[in-house]
């Protein structure tokens, strides 16, 4: 991540702000406000601000005429009732926005979130960052043999270094012709005076889905948490887990009450079918068990058996 | 309006924190934070937390790095383009949060508006206050003859008697027979020990739909705009439009560039039809038009004539 | 339930129709279609209009050319899949529209579901029919003691008696008055042929909250689900329960392996914490575990047990 | 635009049903229904379900029992009302269900329209089609020099072949090594057998912003216009407006009526600002105004002239 000298000093601008407020605060987040951390090579998010904190959720459910927060002990048992019973509607009372940086094949993944509000770059108006994604070797994965859309093996010696090739090449050359085709480099200089430039809207698509965009993200609390769930999980894709994770952690930083519960009920919790309780009900007991009489798929025998660790019994 | 000793002590607890923040703060907001602003006979407007000023529309708008405001008569420029051509995006990046008290006959009106958090008193849980909805004098209207659903002249003497009679009876009825039911008063002393009351889902069903209930409201800046938009227009409700105003007050304090477009561009804006654009550029041209030839019916031909105060020239 | 003359030809009358279309058809679905069945004393549902069938789940889900449908063994593989996944987008392909006639509070239990279409029947433009929810005898219930939001015993004799007498008197005596101060009977008849009538929008405050209103009420196959999943659960008030219920077979008829996925992952399902895990993982193994190390709530460790229906094994 | 004889197929199996539905049907969609209708070189518009017709509209409008139409004439009426009156929610009862194809820079334009369900082809899953999109000669536009995010003029002769020759060489370069870098061909053949492959999450950000994906895309009539509003305006980027002209005219095969209302108040309809309405009303009184005394911005000024096509009375 680079950042030039006019953000650093925007930025720092921004830190440097001391305003009284009325509202409640989130300390540890503070901390970190404004903040450009760096995710991937060329990537960073931002918490630029936010609204509410544990003591909201509180506050909202209660629908009081106070602060949320008798004891703090109280508050986290009905935080916890709260997540547990999917009232959902309580933690829809706090606001996050990010700023974030991330190659577009990425952003294409995170939009699929609808319940959110965002302002990207317009590669209509303005030129794109010269910044392509090029993974580190040790995420240069195979396609996986047995997961239609996960990854495998880790690619070695000539292989992942044909392939590392490959990208950088192919991304410098599209920004090159990206160029080319503006009459305009990056830095905003005209190329050829003589000349007109090709429509930014059309010369945007030359590019290669590793390109960096950005944009201003928003949320409340209970769809960070569906996000969070679904992208920092481990069946998700390595370079936006790398976003969820931070994440995870400005999450910490704003609700931790929440985030505890959060860890608790759903990232370390697990699902339980119908079919898969009679399984587990017969486990308890010490009654013998089968695949075959269990009603369930191979898949979900397997992935039951992973859930709660189980080996010998299954036989 | 009336508070409790508690409520009243809650709210000022509130008012007199005084946190630091690096977030962008609103001054003339903070002002107002968690007042009590009084609506209707027993209602109120709170606001108890929001998100962003004007500089986050810009922003967001530009992506940029450091605050929005660059000079105020840039942003203010921006922000009335963006208004004007419906880039409705960086308008959602502010948050406001209301703590409204309503008869639920309004509730139910406001509740349509979907894009929004709410966090409603539970009847279910608790017991509703004994407050209900009695209309002033000059606003007991009658039927409109010529609008289906609009109001006419106001009831007079003996008639308006009789209603507000009826009005405050019923509703103090229903709700003495809804503490009867419930074994229990509104203040949560037993009626009567040696029995049980029935269940709170249930004895609610006895009220009537002018009593209060109150509710946690939350929205972004795109969507209060459409709410009051349709809200603080005078086809709207009086009821309703009684919480608008108040609320476009509070707009006028936190966003006030926002304010000044929307009050432009919206509230006193007006559509003109295809049909209509012909009708208006044959009057300025001088040209003859009439209702006939216009291709308007005659309910379109008469808003269009008010909207833009044409008399003599329709013959 | 009473419906109309008018109402009931109506009804046959789009029953009657016989369209030729290329779409998908659900077969089961088409036998109900346009049905009023009956809920509570004077409640009904109508499914109004289906979009696609379970096939279209699939269709979507691999972005076919071509109908979903390969192999029913294949599709219900897949379904279950999605469903056990949490891959959401797919189910949100299809959509279905309900006529459904409600008391007013219940109405605004429901509405809380947010993503879906509603059109209310409107009492600012007319009359709402006469008709107000009175519960059967068995399910008159009392508060419950250990539940703050729940029912409890069934109440008896003389105190069921009075509180239905309560419940009607109120309900008559406020229709009633709302007839007298609209100047207008249920039946569209003036009362005082001298006199004005309040306007009606104003008038509708009068009516207690068991007063039957009516609305379309259209939304996808996802969200129907969300909606079945809270409100046919034995948590859910009996009264959105009822309604739930109908809606549950109609879903059976729509989408059959849907339907099955659902009951199974969904309704017959449990959610278990990490710290639940825990506990289920030492109970297999035959370890000892009790409350105290578990670091579960006794609400929690209740609920647990409660869903493996544990006994002895918790000491 | 180019379908395999598999897909072919497919389609004209869908477009055999003939199935039997007591639902309202839209003849004149139902004829173009599952047909690819191309866009741009490689992309098409298929419809491919539907709910409800220009009746529906009507029949939730009123909350009917039976069908909307009672005369055409009256239901007119009605949709013209809703329209201008932004009675929205009648709208919202009618959905339809379309499968695109379309180069992934417009896609990404689309996506930012959230009130709709998306299915789109996974690149984590399966190779996307070996198909770029290549502007047409005409369509080959420079940069405007007065508006920052339109086109201007049409580029000529040696600048336009070398474009288009880039445009086309990097598309073709990347594709390849995207195969390349598969260890696979995009009809599934394995290029070096003793080789393992990237993994496809990773491998398709090599590909352009020009290469053609798709989708299932469903949304309902109020959100279809509102999109089509944007995107069929002549504002809109030429790429996606050639979309929204077919879809246009899937519009009004299916929705004749609200078709017109939504021409005449929507597409050819404008906005007049408060400060507008002062002008338009002078030039109407035939008094003198000028940009200074108007309050307009120069700008605004501007677009209101061109609006109503004012030319010599501005001076």
């Amino acid at each position: 991540m680079k950042l030039t000298d006019q953000q650093i000093k925007d930025i720092k601008n921004q830190q440097s702000q001391e305003n009284k407020t009325k509202r409640v605060v989130a300390a540890e987040l503070e901390n970190i406000l404004y903040e450009a951390i760096p995710v991937l090579d060329h990537g960073f998010i931002r918490v630029i601000d936010y609204m509410g904190d544990d003591s909201s959720i509180v506050q909202a459910a209660r629908v009081s005429y106070g602060k949320g927060t008798k004891k703090v002990s109280t508050d986290s048992g009905l935080i916890k009732y709260l997540m547990r019973h999917w009232h959902s509607t309580p933690f829809e009372m706090c606001e996050i926005k990010y700023h974030v940086k991330l190659p577009i094949f990425i952003a294409r993944q995170w939009i699929r979130h609808r319940t959110a509000n965002v302002n990207e770059y317009s590669a209509r108006y303005s030129i794109l960052d010269k910044e392509f994604y090029l993974p580190e070797p040790n995420h240069l994965a195979a396609q996986s043999k047995n997961n239609r859309q996960g990854r495998g093996d880790i690619l070695q010696g000539e292989q992942a270094k044909k392939v590392l090739d490959l990208l950088k090449g192919d991304a410098e050359r599209t920004y090159d012709n990206y160029e080319n085709m503006l009459n305009e480099r990056y830095d905003g200089s005209v190329i050829d005076e003589s000349q007109i430039g090709l429509a930014r809207e059309l010369a945007r698509m030359n590019l290669t889905l590793g390109t960096y965009t950005q944009w201003y993200w928003k949320t409340d609390l209970l769809n960070l948490m569906n996000f969070l769930r679904l992208r920092a999980d481990h069946h998700a894709q390595y370079e936006i887990r790398a976003y969820a994770d931070i994440m995870l952690d400005t999450l910490k930083r704003w609700v931790p009450i929440t985030y505890e519960a959060f860890l608790d009920y759903r990232v370390g919790g697990t699902e339980v079918s119908s079919k898969g309780k009679k399984v587990l009900k017969k486990l308890i007991s010490g009654d013998v068990i089968d695949l075959e009489s269990s009603g369930l798929s191979k898949r979900e025998w397997n992935e039951l058996m992973e859930a709660f660790e189980i080996k010998d019994k299954t036989l």
